[in-house]
């Protein structure tokens, strides 16, 4: 009885190469009318997500980011410009970048400000969807640096108290180095659950837990087919968070995103972002490989405490992921074949070779 | 029938003018070896916590702080120390001083480089007991700076996956100033619900909902006899959030708190804090007078949401506490008799007249 497990239906899904679907991509927004390193950036930061497993920010983006483009929501030839700049800060202006061209600037600027005065702020000023934001901390946290990243985003969420969506599922993303480890990253939204997970109960028609939701006139619903407006991380706490964070990113950066959408500011619901990056010089405060260590001690001991039976192990933040893209990387990356055929009509459309295919 | 609510039983609170209140605690903190200024900021921070309605962070605390001056975990005459510096930030030795002493020290010092580098960011080695993070970041707030707190503690709350306490119910805090109206500050912990509320359930014998925490060995429980240690803030988020604030303030200051107290280092169970306060200069990076009111419009538009009918009005982070704030400055503080008979014991033993007595 030593069969291999069955193989899911031929059409579920492609197999593809990791490097296949970055070419691929990379091609797609060059053709898209970005320059060679921006379009690179978006393959690298979109099919890292898919390697980590985070499928739902990763190339199933894609028809959506072309669409901005085509709209002029994105700028693909953005200019990027330091608009204030202090020893430590700076705020920069995206000019509608995508999101993962600006992010990466940003946490760039961050962690060189953070060589050079212990800790380094850059806030993002109209960028497009940030993608994942684990992906910016994690390359800084490579580095050795800690880092903090979190976003401000269109009202998706409802505000505590309200049947209504007033703030966003604002992510925050924190990351560290480690000795023997890839980096510890936290990503976590501030919703009880991330929209995708939504649409994916309506996909399967699971009735979805009270308290995940409501539905678009603001009623509690644990019906997949009519949840639309997450509620937020245990109430006050979630939809506080997800407030505080476009106030010191918004607000700072004079770029409201939640006031011009609610109040029917005009345009006010184009889509937009803005973030900050924040990177510290683990170096300058401590001994980095002593702060490593301490890392993986208390990884160990956390990982060896007394377990819930519900769980197979206790795992660290984004500890699943790194598992995941190590997977992946030997065995590449499955798309279900509805995005696959999204990404080959758009090969089509942008006379590409569709990844996978060659 | 315009009869007066019936006054509670007279033995249940004594009622007591802030500014009694405060001296007395002035008053005893010096009388405990502490500085005369130290002793003012630390009835400050407690009483304050009274006034805003946290009173499980006010004056309550005031037999176990003596205890831990008694017992040498805090240091009456600590003597602060700046152990690194840059530009933009500063590592600051606590000398095991009390809480609020070394956090007041660390905002107005963060404070001062974000006036400098347009962020300052100030690391707190080896303190105690940090009182309400709001306290500090409502301060900063109302000099027109963004600011953040955090804190690691000791592990007391559950990390997701494992059936013992693992991490802290770490706090963070967020405040920006407003135009028309106390600043927004958000100050909330990690876990589903405060080590306090489980105190209060076990003298009210009420059970506790599902999912709010396990017994001490480590199994759920709604029995409020037997729940020891609360889980965290959507399980995997709150305990990665509260993993997240030890690795960026206790290993960059290297005074781990939660290996020292898991793996049994000598001494790892003493009683101490880290934490960290981050100052923006909100004005280096917009018009400071456009951010309040930007601020008082969402403010506004969020509170015009259409209600859920559970509530009785959708309130912004640190609301609620600011009306209590200016009730009990009007009104006078309630103290529960029996934190009043632990308070008339400490005046006795110290040689002072109790509050209210006068």
């Amino acid at each position: 009885m030593s069969s291999p497990p069955p193989a899911p239906p031929a059409t579920a899904v492609v197999v593809v190469a990791p490097g296949d679907l970055q070419g691929f991509v990379r091609e797609l927004f060059e053709r898209a009318g970005m320059p060679a390193e921006h379009a690179r950036t978006v393959a690298d930061v979109l099919v890292w997500a898919n390697l980590r497993g985070i499928d739902s920010h990763g190339v199933l983006r894609i028809p959506r980011y072309v669409e901005m483009i085509d709209t002029g929501v994105v700028n693909p030839e953005a200019t990027i410009t330091i608009r204030t700049e202090t020893p430590a800060a700076l705020l920069i202006e995206a000019d509608r970048a995508i999101g993962p061209v600006a992010l990466t600037f940003a946490m760039r600027a961050a962690a060189g400000k953070a060589r050079e005065a212990g800790v380094g702020l850059a806030f993002v000023r109209a960028t497009t969807h940030t993608a994942a934001l684990g992906y910016y901390t994690l390359k800084a946290a490579e580095e050795g640096l800690a880092a903090i990243a979190l976003a401000g985003s269109w009202p998706n969420m409802a505000y505590h108290g309200a049947r209504a969506a007033g703030v966003s599922t604002s992510p925050i993303s924190i990351a560290v180095p480690r000795a023997d480890g890839a980096p510890v990253v936290l990503d976590i939204g501030t919703g009880v659950v991330a929209v995708g997970k939504l649409t994916q109960a309506r996909k399967t028609g699971q009735p979805i837990p009270p308290g995940w939701a409501l539905d678009s006139d603001g009623n509690p619903t644990t019906d997949p087919a009519r949840a639309e407006i997450p509620l937020p991380l245990g109430g006050p706490k979630g939809s506080g968070l997800a407030l505080m964070f476009e106030l010191i990113t918004s607000l700072i950066v004079a770029n409201p995103i939640l006031a011009d959408h609610l109040d029917g500011t005009p345009g006010g619901q184009r889509h937009k972002q803005n973030a900050l990056a924040l990177a510290i010089d683990i170096a300058r405060f401590t001994d980095l490989a002593s702060f490593r260590k301490e890392v993986d001690g208390l990884v160990r001991i956390l990982k060896g405490l007394p377990r819930d039976p519900a769980v197979l192990e206790i795992l660290m933040p984004g500890e699943r992921g790194h598992r995941t893209l190590q997977q992946r990387t030997r065995q590449d990356i499955p798309i279900p074949r509805a995005i696959m055929n999204d990404l080959s009509s758009l090969a089509r459309k942008f006379g590409l070779t569709p990844p996978g295919s060659g």
